[in-house]
């Protein structure tokens, strides 16, 4: 086994994240043993009849004890829960990180739990769908994806390391920068664009002037641009929550912008309505 | 050529919306000869070469004189002018209809043009891609879609039936309402998307605190969610204008909606979030 990047992993958390992260690792021949943990009984035993994780606990304690590392994916509000209960028991050396999409909160709530001797490397991968539970991992989530790695002056050079070469074996492109910075980012990229599209499709479905559902005359573009509104609710509401300020601060850039559009559409500003669709519409197509 | 529903029909604005359409009608087995009408050389020639219209014209007042349906499918602000050149040539008993997203607008200039003996029938397909010009035509664009039609009382009950049947034959399903409707409707679920997808694209890209483009973050649900900010620039600055009351009272029941959610997670009201993200994916999932 000593070719092996991570002889003995445990996912706390078998669902699409730490479910793909398992495939693509096994895929790539980086890790030996994956032990999945769990509440729900029933999805971990779909996830070991895939192929997903070889052996499941519901005892996290336990099944932490013999990994090299812990990957913690469970919802936001639960990972310094979670931190809390399997740190004691994880062996010299090991290395406990996370997938959460807010880092500020979880570091501050995490590290001041680490023991000496086991490391804490914060970790997020831009990668999902609106899908989850272990049905929804596949081996490819994090190929050509970025993984965002964001280190404290508390974090061990040779963890971070041996973090880095997990998230490039399982395909993704990793970059590292501070909490501050990855969550004011991910407020901008991801969290402002959910609350946009919860917030639209609730607007539309309200619109009950003519008394039938309108939502049914919608078309490709609609059903595209709202699709991010299926995602969990729970997990947005305490990812709200935990990136609070910066998720403020960005919707009120996106307030001002639109209303600017407004006062420019209500005083018939053509030039300026074309030029804040061609702006816009640059920016996006460079993303191609 | 008895067994046509339209023996000759001449499309204005060989594009995306007009040449499906005469794609679809020649598959359906519906039109005879199908001429062009653009401003574009470049793309009639491609039209012709692809199949999409048999022959091309760019004098328009020509092009009409003997087409029993002509479609106009140029931007919404070019159709009262084209419509004013080309209603004088038409024979009698000729139709003219069109595809405008925005009906209240362009069937009060329209109405007063059109002659005795020739009839107008306004209406609007609901498909598209932020695609353009007759390249991107295909012959399924309008297959199992809606087709709004919004006769007034002006309407002639047998033309707005051929057009049914045009529509029909095209593979959508038609339904009638009156203009302000369909623009309140388009509004909500084609126009305010739009307009939201171009600010959050302009508001995300315009935060430059970081001295990089945070763009380059950005996963497949910003892709997905910002696709219709590739839309022509043009195109919608003409709709936002023509459409103005309407578009500007959705504008503000989002602003509404979105201030809610705000102030929900500006006071961390967890219940009140989980409920308004759960009652967005709800409507959401329904329209899968």
């Amino acid at each position: 086994m000593q070719d092996l990047l991570i002889p003995k992993m445990t996912v706390i958390g078998t669902g699409l994240i730490g479910g793909s992260l398992a495939l693509a690792l096994k895929a790539a021949g980086a890790v030996g043993v994956v032990t999945g943990v769990g509440r729900g009984l029933a999805n971990l035993q779909q996830a070991v009849e895939l192929g997903v994780i070889d052996r499941f606990s519901q005892d996290a304690e336990a099944a932490v004890a013999d990994a090299d590392v812990v990957f913690l994916s469970t919802p936001v509000k639960t990972l310094p829960v979670m931190a809390a209960r399997v740190l004691p028991h994880m062996k010299p050396g090991a290395i406990l990180t996370d997938g959460g999409s807010v880092k500020e909160h979880i570091v501050a709530e995490i590290e001041p739990l680490v023991p000496a001797g086991v490391h804490f490397v914060p970790g997020h991968p831009i990668a999902g769908t609106e899908r989850s539970g272990a049905v929804a991992a596949f081996a490819s989530l994090y190929q050509d994806r970025r993984c965002i790695l964001t280190p404290t002056e508390r974090t061990d050079t040779k963890a971070l390391e041996l973090v880095r070469r997990m998230w490039q074996a399982a395909g993704s492109e990793v970059v590292t920068m501070d909490v501050t910075k990855h969550d004011r980012i991910l407020a901008a990229i991801s969290h402002l664009p959910h609350m946009v599209a919860y917030a639209l499709v609730n607007a539309v479905a309200s619109d009950d002037r003519y008394g039938e559902d309108i939502l049914k005359y919608s078309a490709g573009g609609f059903r595209d641009f709202t699709r991010i509104a299926s995602s969990d609710p729970s997990m947005w509401r305490d990812i709200a929550l935990t990136n609070r300020e910066a998720l403020l601060d960005m919707i009120g850039g996106f307030e001002s912008m639109l209303a600017e559009l407004k006062q420019d559409i209500a005083d018939g500003q053509d030039d300026s309505l074309f030029n804040f669709f061609l702006r816009s519409k640059e920016r996006r197509d460079a993303l191609l």
